[in-house]
């Protein structure tokens, strides 16, 4: 596989196990797609899969992943601690090896065009792809949730992108769009105080002027008597593990505080470790191409 | 594929380019088998093949290998630079993902009695598949080379693992055994003086007292004005790349002599890339299937 892009989308089911399972057996059997991984929240009422195919994989996966959610997903009905503006409540689409961001980025138009029409479900672009910049944040064009879609789209500031100008009936509206890759790093201080690691997120997040692809906060690890900076590394190309370590290493020194571990949530693209390596042993002219692994993947 | 096993024969042509190719066609065509890459060089008259599988990939691979090779290459007339003592010279095979060193340790003891019943060529096991340790070493076995084969083959301690005891009439025999994944790993010092890389060599590797999986000397980068110690890491696993470099931070720095860079020669298995990152960004309980690409290998 030369081009792997992946896709990461969340629908609005994690209790009924059946419904859940024939969701992921109908992407499964969609030509050129892999899937990885099914997380299942019953309370949040709420299922992300992880799946990865090239440009075309990605485009028969969204439409098998539609095709098995909406006749088993109603909102009108649907309850759970997680908000939601539809039955496929969003699709990141996300370039790992061999795709750039804005061919992604074109990809998801497509993909929003096509749900649009196969499925009648109104579409908004979001991230990367966002066709204004107040549309650019999830959380945005979630606010008002299902229940409040219909008012919402009657301003001109919340036209779909694509697909009818009202809520599907049972499927509200579905967010898509092509983001960076997104890791999930967490950073261990070596003292239960959260406030120094409350300080030391606020110095290393992009909103308080640190880097630019960093959101993070500080989070109390009561069992551990650790505290932690809990970070999103939103473009790890750009901002590298490494450097928001090092940085968070000298902040944490200024109070005395070791760094005692850090961890990696859920999958990592192999690159950010790599660059990690690369950086530390002072590896010259390093490439991908190196390693045997990404040789087997590129030769299939 | 779950199980990636890699085989990196030597085999005595690198200059008649058709033969050449008519040998990798016939690995390229056997079934489980992956051909990443084949190196030639014409004045060692001597080509490297690198193919991976699982075992039962290998077991064909080689079988391929010895049909196409045994026919184009005749012993009593190559010449080349490079020492050899068989048309196929050695069968390194060697656990990358999902085998043990062990089950490349057995599984070499199959490919070997299958070279010695299919092609009638004896079959020497060396590293970790040897019979005896005075045979563990390549440069041991090859010592004579395959003029010097009928006479070094009536000494009861050379007489073969596998097939005949005398040299077959073109192909002289062949050296077949498991070995962990080497590395080519060289550190590139800011000084021209290749006494210090002399010094710091020895102080790392195995035979002067350093590490049990290194091999090392000191070289002169005469185009760069550096000095480098060029490395072997021959089990990267139990000695693994960043602590070499620390130590050779370490022994540098006593000089006054910073790391200016390094590289990596050829392929690495990503789990040594892995590890590194894993140790500088003091990474807690990290699995290699945390990578997403490990996934998609293993998804196969």
């Amino acid at each position: 596989m030369r081009t792997v892009i992946e896709c990461v989308p969340n629908v609005s089911e994690g209790a009924d196990r059946a419904a859940v399972e024939a969701i992921a057996a109908s992407v499964r059997s969609a030509p050129g797609v892999r899937l990885l991984d099914v997380s299942s929240d019953p309370s949040h009422n709420r299922s992300v899969l992880t799946f990865v195919g090239d440009g075309d994989g990605i485009r028969a996966g969204v439409a098998a992943l539609f095709d098995a959610a909406l006749p088993r997903i109603d909102l009108t009905r649907q309850r759970g601690e997680h908000p939601r503006v539809g039955a496929v409540d969003v699709v990141p689409i996300i370039p790992i090896r061999g795709a750039t961001l804005a061919e992604c980025v074109a990809l998801s138009r497509e993909v929003g065009a096509a749900i649009a029409d196969r499925h009648g479900v109104p579409v908004y672009l979001y991230e990367d792809s966002a066709s204004a910049e107040h549309r650019r944040n999830l959380a945005d064009i979630r606010r008002g949730e299902f229940e409040g879609l219909a008012a919402k789209m009657e301003d001109p500031r919340w036209k779909p992108d694509f697909g009818p100008e009202r809520p599907h009936a049972t499927a509200g509206a579905v967010v898509v769009g092509a983001r960076a890759p997104l890791i999930a790093y967490n950073i261990n201080l070596g003292t239960a105080d959260v406030s120094i690691a409350d300080r030391i997120a606020k110095s290393i997040r992009h909103i308080g002027g640190g880097f630019r692809y960093v959101k993070a906060m500080g989070v109390e690890l009561s069992d551990r008597k650790l505290a932690q900076v809990s970070i999103n590394m939103t473009n790890f190309k750009k901002t590298p593990l490494h450097r928001v370590f090092e940085c968070v290493r000298s902040e944490a020194a200024r109070y005395g505080v070791p760094i005692v571990g850090s961890e990696i949530v859920g999958l990592t693209p192999a690159d950010a470790l790599f660059a990690a390596a690369e950086h530390y042993l002072r590896i010259e002219k390093f490439s991908p191409d190196q390693v045997l692994e990404t040789r087997l993947l590129e030769e299939e």
